[in-house]
Formats: structure tokens, C-alpha cells, sequence
């Protein structure tokens, strides 16, 4: 390929999405790809002492400070990351990107959906993946298997999952083109077929 | 006063303004009024932390992430500083604000005004100065003043300054009841006396 691909998983906790990346990244690699592997938010470098300001610091932090610092991270990670790989004829796959921001910010919190596009068009100086790939599992499910982190799930509320379950099903509606939409009720075997089955016109 | 007073200062490196926010400030404590001295970027708490990260991170900071780390600090200083002392009826006197980043990142850089004023305006909640004062100055002046910092001005252009300080007396014209122009080329004591006369009806 002269030009990489950027392609990004997204969906709920527990819908299985690290692991379809980890199969897919392995698959990659053992084909012969230059494949990156990352995640948002806190890649690495600057990302990650974002990320340790926003878990550490001591002081209030607003809310709009957070937003922003998310979106400088994004910003840092696409310029010095996503972009030079793809230009470098990679393939990158990205744990979680613009879409989480709108499911869980914009349909989940309820913030305006066009400013956090906006705000994601600047930090991303307006590259698209090219491929979404959205796993879709219900909340009970997603509980069962989030384990240990099932208090915090359910500190969030059972609500506000749904909502942003439904968000990122509203999303694929949008773009169906670049968000294909996979049902995590299936094997992890049978999802990695499926994922395959999409890939394949692009390699 | 029941709801305090945003005032901000604003001019090229070398104006004057820090001078003249001290000595508001000296005057107005001696008149009894509850001050608080404050400055973009970088405050206090996480600004500093954040300012620290903008001077010492090695590795390369896409100028894209600056912006939103820029912009995380000024809604961390509303959110958790200003907006707080102005609901407690104080006086806050802020070094550089909104209008610094319209007139050296959209006038001297280029970078798109519309986009400065939707950001700006998150990043504040909308909270505007009730006055800016805005000290102007020839750049010769400036850079005569500004003393062991003026192989930075010089680095950044004379042109660049130029805009920069056309940029400050544009949003003058655009904003004329909040900005008031203020001729840097006075005495300090002509410049403090000024500033009283425009602060007298707001006291």
C-alpha cells in the first residue's frame, strides 16, 4: 500500500473490541503489514502525561479543561502517531477515536453533538478512519464481562449505557459507509471472520 | 459591589499593562476592595502544570495540541479561579485573556479568527470582560523596553509584532464599549490616571 489505513474499533466496555484488534493486528503482521497498534485516549509521549494529570491531579478539574485536554491529546496523537504511519504507508488500529466522544460525551452526557464534531474536525485537522468497526452488545452482557470494573459501569447507571449503546447505533446510521456494525453476541472466532470478510476489499 | 468585576489587560510584550495591573490593583486595595491578581497562561494549580509541560516536554508538541492545551488552562482559570471570585463579588485583573490569542494567533499567525471566537467562547462559558484595557505602543518603544527579551521579539519578526499590534486595535474597533486604547507612549502616572477615570463609573 502507498497510502496506510486508519482504522478504528469502538463500543461499549466488554463488547470485545481489544480483542478483535489484538486478532486483527496479529493476522496483519503475520501477512506482512506494518501494523500500529494504539488507543485513545493517552497513546504514549505527551498522551501519557496527559492522561496522569487527568488521573492524578489533586486540584478540581473542570469539565471544560477535561474536554479540551482530551482534545489535545487526540490532536497530539493524530499529528505525531496516526498521521505519519498512515503517510508511511501503515496500517493503523486505533482502541477507541472520534466515535467515543460522540457516543459517550454527545448521546451519553447529552453535550452538543455538533460542537463535539467541531471540536473533533480541529483535532483531527479533519482525517477520517477509514474504517470503523462497532461492536454492538447489550448492557447485560457488556456487565457480565467488563468484571472488576462492573462497579464503575454501574455507578455510570444502566441508563446511560443504553444511551450510549443507542448513540453509537445512531452513528452507523449516519455513516454507513465507514461504521460497520458487528453483533457481539457471536463467537470471538466468528466476529474475526467477520472482520476479515470487511477488511479484505481493502488489503 | 454584589457581582465583582473581569478586567483584563491586554497589549504587545513591552506596553506597559503588568505596570499599570499593579498599580490598579495597589489602588484598589487601598480603597478596600477584595483584588485578585491573575494572568494567562499558566495561573496557578493545574495551569502551571500545564505551563510546565508546554516549556519542558522534550519530545515534539503538534502546534495543534498546544492549542487545546491553551485552551484547557483558560477554562480551568474561569472554571476554578475567575468565575468563583467574580460570583464573591471581587475584582479580578487578568494579565492577557481572550483578545491575546485573537490578535497573535489569528492576526499575526493567520489562523482563522471564527474559529478563535467558537473556541474562545467554550473555553470561557461565554464570560466576557466587563472591560479590557488595551495598551498600545510602536514596536520600536516595545522592543526598547522589553530589554533582555528582545532577541525573542526580534526572532518572531517585526512584521509579525506589526500584526499583531494592528490585530489588537482591529478588535478595539469591533468591540468598543468592552476595550479601551490606551497610548503607551504616556508617563506611567498620565497612564494610572487614565485607567482611573475609565474604572470610576464601573466602582
Amino acid at each position: 500500500m502507498e497510502k496506510g489505513l486508519f482504522i478504528t474499533f469502538e463500543g461499549c466496555d466488554g463488547c470485545g473490541k481489544t480483542t478483535q484488534l489484538e486478532l486483527l493486528a496479529k493476522y496483519l503482521q503475520d501477512k506482512g503489514y506494518d501494523v500500529i497498534v494504539t488507543r485513545e485516549p493517552g497513546a504514549r509521549g505527551l498522551g501519557e502525561k496527559l492522561r496522569e494529570i487527568l488521573l492524578n491531579y489533586d486540584g478540581e478539574v473542570s469539565s471544560n479543561c477535561e474536554s479540551f485536554l482530551f482534545l489535545a491529546d487526540r490532536a497530539q496523537h493524530i499529528d505525531t502517531i496516526v498521521k505519519p504511519a498512515i503517510d508511511a504507508g501503515k496500517i493503523v488500529l486505533c482502541d477507541r477515536h472520534i466515535d467515543s466522544t460522540a457516543a459517550y460525551q454527545g448521546y451519553g452526557r447529552g453535550l452538543d453533538l455538533e460542537q463535539i464534531n467541531y471540536l473533533n474536525n480541529i483535532a483531527t485537522s479533519g482525517l477520517k478512519p477509514d474504517l470503523t468497526l462497532l461492536f454492538d452488545v447489550d448492557i447485560e452482557t457488556s456487565m457480565a464481562r467488563v468484571g472488576n470494573n462492573k462497579d464503575r459501569m454501574e455507578n455510570a447507571g444502566i441508563e446511560f449505557q443504553e444511551k450510549v449503546r443507542h448513540g453509537y447505533l445512531e452513528l452507523a446510521k449516519k455513516e454507513p459507509k465507514r461504521i460497520k456494525v458487528f453483533d457481539s453476541g457471536k463467537t470471538i472466532e466468528q466476529l474475526h471472520q467477520e472482520v476479515l470478510g470487511i477488511m479484505a476489499p481493502l488489503l
